[in-house]
């Protein structure tokens, strides 16, 4: 390994004591030295390359200018933290966020057995954002910590936590409203299991609202579930046409869900949207990328990479406690028709 | 805040010495201390919530479990980091094998005004993975610091770098010679704008030695640049169209690419692959979701995150230096039919 210049070098090449120099890199205010060997001193550290180490700073400073961000990976060695591209959109923007204000990320999936929170104090991170999580002794340990954290599409009843979000109630609810008024009235509900507090939960109950309110019976028989994946609702897909409740539409609560939804049906000799009108949710790149394209509620995830990132660096400054809802608005494309 | 318990805290509870607790806590060898006192220092630690701080710990035994993972960002505020879905499967296998290690990642895209080499100094960083880049000062900066670092999918001639890739330039020919079996004789080469010793350069040379081994001349007309993503290669779709220079099939240098150039075609009025045979690079799962299905050149991304993640490890652990190449092969779909 190369030899790296530590302060020690700086001190005798400067010919000052090791405490002088350290006062004058580390900016202590209280130091008294004169202008002109605080001048010296620094002319000698640019010239020898001098980088100050982190965990020197942190020990003094009690900042480590780390951000971590934790994006739940729910199977092992396989492609799931990004098994939907709005993590990677929405890590992209968050990751260019907090480096633009001169912190770094750390990146985590979660496993089973390893204590986040633990990871948190050994790392003296200054904030975490948390992706899409829910109520658990997880988030308990984070907030005894005392770690400046925020929630990211979670419904978590807890003034600790800052929290970036949509509305997802009333998302369901645009979604399903916009079927019923393209003459739909028997419309499918298909979402990952629903767990309380989860936003599809949420996005549950606004299918339930537009049901309704435009007086159409919620029935058990058009609900379906699978895993958030392209794949699980691609093989959703072939038991929906064998089974046929006779919806004309479908809700599906992710845009990547929706594309296997709909490529599945597809390959079971179904066109879309003439036998079956599908709206997502997200509007990932993809949505626009698939034949047809999809109508989806659209949410900007990039944004929400960025607020999350402005919010978590807000907090660790001390700004109090901030809340961010983002809007939502249907995008019209190919993947819903009217019935007459 | 809430307070934090600090080695102090558990020297007070265990009647011990701050040295004493920290030898015992920190498995200092050198210490001479009673198995007795030992055992009672670390169950006052684990009944107080001791969590050792990773800065301190660094300052005495010089890891900070910390793997650098740069991947390149060529824009700003944008998706850019993801544009290619690439990125998102490869850093999600090697985060969680580095993780898997009991290391964690410092993930970074690259800006044109910051010092990746500083950063890595300044972290202390045990490891560096660095995704497609070329040779340039940066690399020389990341060599000087002395940290282990592996350059996945970059050609360049340093023998200090660990390097996982493919053999790119077979790739290339295995795609064009695909085309070629199946009777074009007049292929279009769609690739990002060359640069030497880039994937896509070396994708080129394979493009030629395919060529070349069927006595097919390489005309210059046959040969379209854009960027690396679906949004650019749409565009150049529309110029194409246009154009036309009577090519029945067409090499697209990455699946992402392809997706955008056959959408483009299609949306030109054009049907893939009965006008034009397209073949594309990489297998990302998008190849599979669209219509038609990408025939493609696949590589491992999954296998490729996993190794950059055991060989920087291994590095850091001071195994010699590793080069691994991966396997590619054509894995044929429906963009791709033979003329007669």
């Amino acid at each position: 390994m190369a030899k790296r210049t530590t302060i020690k070098d700086v001190a005798r090449e400067a010919g000052v004591s090791v405490t002088t120099a350290s006062y004058v890199l580390n900016k202590n205010p209280k130091a008294r030295i004169s202008a002109e060997t605080a001048e010296r001193v620094r002319k000698v550290a640019e010239r020898m390359h001098y980088v100050p180490r982190s965990s020197a700073r942190t020990m003094i400073k009690r900042e480590s200018k780390l951000i971590g961000v934790i994006i739940p990976q729910t199977g092992s060695r396989s492609r799931l933290m990004f098994a939907n591209p709005f993590y990677g959109e929405f890590l992209s923007a968050a990751e260019y966020a907090i480096r633009e204000q001169g912190y770094h990320v750390l990146l985590s999936g979660t496993g089973p057995n390893q204590d986040y929170s633990q990871v948190a104090q050994m790392r003296e991170l200054d904030g975490i954002i948390i992706l899409g999580t829910y109520p658990c002794d997880f988030l308990d340990e984070i907030k005894e910590t005392g770690i400046p954290a925020v929630l990211v599409d979670a419904y978590v009843d807890d003034h600790y936590f800052h929290t970036v979000g949509n509305n997802d109630r009333y998302g369901g609810y645009i979604a399903t409203k916009h079927l019923i008024e393209k003459g739909h009235k028997k419309i499918a509900f298909v979402s990952e299991k629903l767990r309380e507090k989860g936003v599809h939960e949420q996005r549950f109950q606004g299918y339930c609202d537009a049901l309704k309110e435009a007086g159409l019976p919620l029935l058990e028989e058009h609900l379906y579930t699978c895993d958030v994946s392209y794949e699980s609702c691609y093989r959703l897909a072939a038991d929906y046409a064998n089974k046929n409740s006779g919806e004309t539409a479908a809700f599906v609560t992710a845009d990547i869900m929706a594309m296997g939804f709909i490529n599945g049906l597809t390959a079971q000799g179904w066109s879309i949207p003439d036998d079956l009108s599908v709206i997502g949710f997200d509007d990932v790149p993809l949505a626009t990328m698939c034949l047809p394209s999809i109508t989806t509620v659209r949410q900007d995830i990039t944004a929400k990479g960025m607020i999350a990132a402005e919010t978590v660096i807000e907090a660790v400054k001390g700004i109090p406690k901030k809340d961010t809802i983002l809007p939502l608005h249907v995008v019209e494309r190919d993947s819903v028709k009217p019935i007459l």
